[in-house]
């Protein structure tokens, strides 16, 4: 869920809640700002979208006083995990306290670290029972794991004021973190694949998994529990249920109450004696027949169901013994539970459901105060023209127009988190507007359905969170060409969010489809206009892509009623030296680049490519045929457009004609997280590298050199 | 799961029943040679791999004898659904007989038709109480719709010896089928989809899908469940359960027994009282206060759970009422359960568990033995040698001997189905080979997993279904550049399964990722030197893809140890006039190309790329130097091969210098089911294809005509 890089864990990309404002942003623009780099003051008490890469130029210890504040005695001397073994519970639970001090008041500024604050406990409890890094500890969501970070030797690390691999939100592979985590849900496959290879090469070392409840969404989840209760291998699968429910109705399921006696229970069936006894009765059973062996079970598992919370019966139908729930914030308890566990050989695998509180506070007033002073911020009370208009503010006004228009306008959204922006499309469509989560396959086969149905379904994911649905939209929705709107947001670089996060691959694998159309605006009035298309377009399925954040110097409140023709770009300015064919937001570089060659005396076409496809064939035998040099331009990786028009103007002759053409993309390697401007000049996709390409097309190669200098 | 295709009906592609072989198969090749044309006289009773395509080329009813030999009197007067409404229970059943009876004959030729043999009460009672093509019915199996077809006035299409699209065993949108089903698992997103856009719209239609136990084992049908059970629109889900049991210990899991008390419960709970009387007592209960809710609603749940199969709590806990178990094969009560169901208003989603037999028989004795006849044969018993050898048993072969050699190797394999090839590799490896059924997501980071637990996973998913796992690839295995090794299969063009089951994508899809070194064997020699070069890369993912069937003309016992460095490509024939560079198995279409050539005077190199990525830059370099032709020649779709040969050669300065390049890749449209020869020609991918545009690229237009005549 966090968004800082694994390169530059200082860069931190917040939590959202919704209706939230980012305060005084300053803004720092390359040609897209993806979001607001913001002072560390300003940030205080900022709660910022999670789609914004707000970095965060100084750490919470800048001003030398985070340790002085509060005194940390235990965590002191923790500086391996095998530091916790000789610990009482009582030092044990003022380990805890160290710990929620320290990330409270990182929290305030850092709030991918607030997701933290609950599973402070269990990570202490994880860490006293288990061996890592001989035992394996993975999570999947990599916001949760501060706590984890802070107990094996990188606490001093978030004292350093550079960018360093470890402390990043993302999980990347390291020795305390066997599995890089920062899509969600892959920590069950991933833990299951080392437990059987564990098994395979006769070692003992223990795998634990902690999943959390947006995970319990996705359904990689059921696949990779069905097989891991069908494969029996040991594991510990913990779920850290923060909304006290895994049903999936989130708002509508009661909370389950985490009381004396499901306590105890949790202990009483996490015991080897109860283990043991169930054994052997399974053993008995099985001998004796078949129809007593399931009735056994049954009445096994409904017994433990009727005082377990809803949904324990779910991962027993999956394969795993159950245990729980647990008080997610008495480590006596999940320190006796793991224990247990942990201790336990061929058990197979087993989930403990453990319940924790978003909003568990420490025993101490100083902090209750510090936080009181936190919560006496109101964001919705902040004018909302306090962060600049993003790409996705405009489509979301565009949509919000449209809909109006057409009563059959529908909206699905998946993927980790929701922009805010999209809560006010929310509230605008209400019913109509189905947010699914962390379903994407499904989300996207709902959407074909809706459309089948008659109505007219957008559906929302971000780039990179497409590529978990991509068979269907290939098979469902391609093969069938049926009319679904894919708005394809963060597309491409994502600034501080890094690799994990980006989308460099969309145009590549949404154009080979055969009845896709393909579209990309290059500014707010053609993403605008991009809706009005791609609602009128009822005979095939249309995606268009864009890129956080926003643009500078557009009028937002300008939406010329223009509408696109299908397949039809425009040369935006013209010239006769060399042209440059923009898809996109990269069309706006182009005229950057434009700026930078005219000052040289160089006269450049400029031309918006708005199609991938079907490509604006006339257009590009236009800019063909009036220059020697065309160069293709686009924020994606190889396979995309530019090779869309290599195809093309190879088969028309054009090549042979003598234009020179040079493809401008995304590099070959993934670019961690940066400021975006750090992150375009990496990926050499930045106005002066574009202008540096025409200069040594031309042979000017010394302007080149200097224009780069 | 079936395979013939939407426009090609009567090319049927059989399930596969492991360790079978094709009976005197009758080869056509083009050049790949897919699978084996078989007489109908010889597939009487041949038992047939899903991963051939095997083409029937005359009808059951070829031999004019089929409607004779059985009389079928009620099916003859049923030309709608509409004709059901009226019939007795007698008559229901009775038509029942007849489908089976038609049914049967046609299983023994076409196996994908078995698959509906246990479907046929169903069928009857879900046509006979809902209304199509109002009421919504969908399938996710294709090869489950045969009576579903009979009964949608669809006979007489079975009769005709020409290709028709309704009658594919893949369901195709149509007035009866609202969803194309082909890759499973679509059928509750898209009904779900259908049923929220009746309510939006005022209507009143009734959605009903029908799922499978395969279906089970895909994660997307859990994200489909869960979000139905929040939305708590109306529809109703049928699991047709034939191995008794919603676990994926398939093989272990007790059979639920469909009994006396279990069919009366079913007809209980979907009666209008019960339910009335659990909603009122839901709205009572959750008047008086969560905690009595909560108890209440328990108490329903696990009283009916105690007697309810293993599995039914998983779908309340999902959100779906079950109703169940249900006897498959008893028209009455399958009749009464489907009539509650459907007159119930706001019930929310339904789920009906439907227990069927895949070996129950017709009360015939003149079927029975002639059922026992087709059971007399053991194909087991025939020699391995009466089928071709393809790819894919050259590539179990050639990882067997790795494995043999290297004991961290495993294998991961998912999808539907699985080919017979691999059946042998199961039995080498035993414990070693991971079948996940329809799971690809869990299946690629489950081998991530294994690669960070020190073992070797290869990772065998056909293309269409590495679809369903990319983000996986992408996130989970390219972006950590963990040591996953790809068993591309199925790639490209895939003769009688058609557009569904083809991949033209993958070189795409997999060509853009950072990380991922992509591979593709021009003959088997090829492809077991690939398989070596994958085992012993560990320090980054790789993928290598072949397609189905096999090319001739090889010795399949020569498998010469030379090994293959990474990034290199090799030349085949030395010329001067073109070259040509083909990818994966067209390198041998590039050959036969060469030989029409040469016999009209022209000098054609061929080279064999091998890798897509690296590409072997001095390779092309080479061939730009000395020709004044370069056509790149791949079985994929734009974006692929072609395109990162055109990047290379448009920075390195080639294209500027003078080389003509010319790219043949698959068209941009989804080719239909057909004889692997007419696809390819289709396709523009033959020899004769490559070579006339060799011809027309030197102006012998008069000549390249010709050789398309």
């Amino acid at each position: 869920m966090a968004c800082a890089s694994c390169q530059n864990p200082f860069r931190i990309n917040a939590h959202f809640h919704e209706n939230s404002r980012i305060l005084s942003p300053k803004l720092e623009f390359s040609n897209v700002n993806f979001g607001s780099t913001i002072e560390f003051s300003s940030l205080a008490s900022a709660s910022t979208s999670k789609e914004y890469g707000v970095l965060v130029h100084s750490l919470p210890n800048a001003d030398g006083s985070m340790n002085e504040k509060v005194p940390t005695p235990i965590l002191d001397m923790v500086e391996n995990p095998m530091h916790l073994k000789n610990l009482t519970s009582k030092e044990l639970k003022q380990l805890a306290d160290d710990i929620r001090s320290e990330l409270s008041i990182m929290s305030k500024t850092q709030k991918s670290v607030k997701a933290s604050l609950p599973v402070i406990e269990l990570t202490v409890a994880i860490h006293r029972v288990f061996h890592a890094p001989v035992d394996k500890i993975l999570w999947d969501m990599a916001d949760q794991t501060y706590p984890h970070k802070l107990l094996t030797g990188r606490r001093s690390l978030m004292h350093e004021a550079k960018p360093i691999d470890d402390l990043s939100s993302f999980t990347c592979r390291s020795e305390f973190d066997p599995f890089g985590a920062g899509h969600g849900c892959s920590s069950i496959s991933s833990g299951l694949g080392m437990a059987v290879a564990r098994d395979i090469k006769g070692k003992k070392d223990r795998i634990v998994a902690v999943i959390s409840n947006e995970t319990t969404l996705a359904g990689q989840v059921y696949e990779a529990m069905s097989n891991a209760g069908y494969l029996d291998s040991n594991m510990v699968v913990i779920l850290n249920d923060s909304r006290h429910s895994l049903h999936p109705k989130l708002e509508k399921a009661p909370k389950t109450s985490v009381n004396a006696i499901s306590s105890t229970l949790s202990k009483l069936q996490s015991s080897k004696l109860f283990r043991k006894y169930r054994e052997l009765a399974k053993v008995l059973t099985k001998k004796v027949g078949r129809g007593m062996h399931e009735w056994a079970a049954k009445v096994d598992e409904y017994a433990r169901g009727m005082i377990g919370p809803s949904g324990s019966t779910l991962f027993e139908e999956l394969g795993l013994y159950y245990i729980g729930p647990v008080d997610g914030h008495n480590i006596e308890d999940l320190v006796c539970v793991l224990h247990e566990v942990a201790s336990l050989d061929s058990m197979g695998p087993v989930l403990v459901h453990v319940i924790t509180k978003e909003d568990y506070e420490v025993e101490d007033n100083q902090m209750k105060s510090e936080e009181h002073h936190e919560g006496s911020f109101s964001f919705d009370s902040l004018p909302s023209n306090s962060r600049p208009q993003t790409y996705s503010d405009h489509f979301v006004k565009a949509l919000i127009t449209e809909s109006e228009r057409d009563e059959d306008i529908v909206v699905v959204h998946a993927g980790m988190g929701m922009e805010a922006s999209f809560q006010l499309l929310k509230n605008a469509l209400q019913d109509k507007f189905f947010d699914v989560g962390m379903a994407e396959q499904h989300a996207v086969t709902f959407s074909a359905g809706l459309s089948c149905g008659g109505l007219k379904p957008f559906c929302i994911i971000p780039s990179a969170f497409l590529q978990r649905a991509y068979d269907q939209v290939v098979h469902d929705v391609d093969r069938q060409k049926i009319p679904v709107r894919f708005v394809i947001t963060s597309a491409g670089l994502v600034g501080s969010d890094g690799a994990t996060h980006s989308g460099p691959f969309d145009i590549a694998f949404m154009s080979c489809l055969p009845n896709m159309i393909v579209m990309a605006p290059s500014d707010e009035i053609e993403l605008a206009r991009m809706v009005t298309a791609a609602a009128h377009i009822d005979d095939r399925p249309v995606c268009f892509r864009y890129p956080r954040g926003a643009i500078a110097n557009m009028n937002p409140n300008s939406y010329p009623g223009e509408e696109i023709e299908i397949g039809k770009g425009k040369i935006l300015v013209e010239g006769k030296d060399i042209a440059l064919l923009g898809f996109g937001s990269m069309v706006q570089n182009c005229l950057r680049a434009h700026s930078l060659l005219a000052k040289l005396g160089i006269d450049v076409t400029v031309a918006d490519a708005r199609f991938c496809k079907p490509l604006d064939i006339q257009l590009v035998r236009t800019l063909c045929k009036n220059h020697s040099f065309l160069i293709t331009v686009e924020e994606g990786s190889i396979g995309g457009f530019g090779a869309h028009v290599a195809q093309f103007i190879s088969l028309d002759g054009q090549l042979d004609a003598g234009i020179k053409w040079r493809p401008i993309t995304l590099p070959d390697n993934y670019i961690e997280g940066a400021l975006p401007k750090d992150q375009l000049a990496l990926a050499g996709l930045t106005g002066n590298h574009i202008a540096a390409t025409a200069l040594n097309l031309l042979g000017r190669t010394r302007d080149a050199l200097l224009l780069m200098c």
